[in-house]
């Protein structure tokens, strides 16, 4: 058994979905781990971790149309506005969407489906220094066995 | 330490839940773990892996019905509609629910809760063909013993 | 490897967010696990694990605003509405929100976010017993080290 962490950090740009699939991939080969899972989780109340389709940008366009006519900045209802407009929906699309993924590993690879990508969704509209930690566990490869 | 994992693969009869809760315990039990966790993940991006109630079927049909009214078909908001009205409306439901669940195993059971189910959620229209990959882990059931 | 698995009781006194992160981060202690995840399970269908921002209690009732808004009590829409007007309404939220959440532990320590907390989001109106099953499991902490 084998059980592997490493912190990855992202500078986001503000709102918006940012692929980590190639990052977390990379991380799962190292761990050679043949069989198991890895765990993606973003260490903020005001940022997601997302599985999404990830060939057409429209995707993650469309879904901040959708989220952000669903939780609208500056909605009066809020009284948590310490931050500003976007503070509050940020963390309620937080509770909405999630901090993390688990993924399955499937002989020593990454086993997302074909059009599923692995995001970090900064919800805050400015951008921010997020930190995400990526734990890798299961049954070790053989040595000798080339995995990834 | 025991890691197992199957694939099951659902064909869906279109939008709806589909119950999984048998064909997990099944696997559950063949893996012959005492102590751990199975992980149930489902490897598309328009459709989900769901823990919801499945003693009363209007529950599923309830819920079906707010989400097609929070998420309608054919919103004249979505770029992305190459494969029709409930293309995007797909990738949004499945970004709010997620595609997987975590559930403890316990004295080599699965330890859902009385009243809960698995399912798929299918959130296309049409049927597809689905893969679930289904990872159990943790200590293993000494011989000897009978589980589940 | 280690796998340690404990359940807490919490009697709720109706809808809202009861905090569990210093449970959560005694039992995570208590297991002796230095590098791996902690998965806490709620086993129900109308509460749900909610990681959230644990600093300022606004959060918590801005988010109950939006939920209550997102999902009312009493909706005509609803069949299934046997235990009373917030029975459908409960599971809906369960579905949106989730049962669980997975944290990873470093260095023996729960690695949560600055500002996350845990909760288990009671979503009856009355007061319930709630059963939360925590399992903890990952790399054993060498003896003569003292974790958290």
């Amino acid at each position: 058994m084998v059980v592997h962490q490493e912190e990855v950090e992202i500078r986001t740009r503000g709102r918006g979905a940012v692929e980590l699939t190639d990052e977390v991939r990379r991380i799962v080969r190292g761990a050679r781990v043949e069989t198991g899972l890895v765990h993606v989780f973003c260490r903020h109340t005001s940022a997601s971790l997302l599985i999404t389709e990830n060939a057409d940008p429209a995707v993650r366009e469309d879904l901040e149309t959708f989220l952000s006519d669903l939780v609208p900045d500056g909605d009066r209802r809020f009284v948590h506005v310490a931050e500003g407009p976007d503070d509050m929906p940020a963390h309620v699309r937080m509770a909405l969407l999630g901090p993390s993924a688990t993924i399955p590993v499937h002989q020593g690879r990454l086993a997302l489906g074909t059009w599923q990508g692995i995001f970090l969704y900064e919800h805050r509209t400015a951008g921010h220094l997020r930190s995400v930690l990526v734990t890798v566990s299961g049954a070790a490869a053989s040595t000798g066995r080339r995995s990834g």
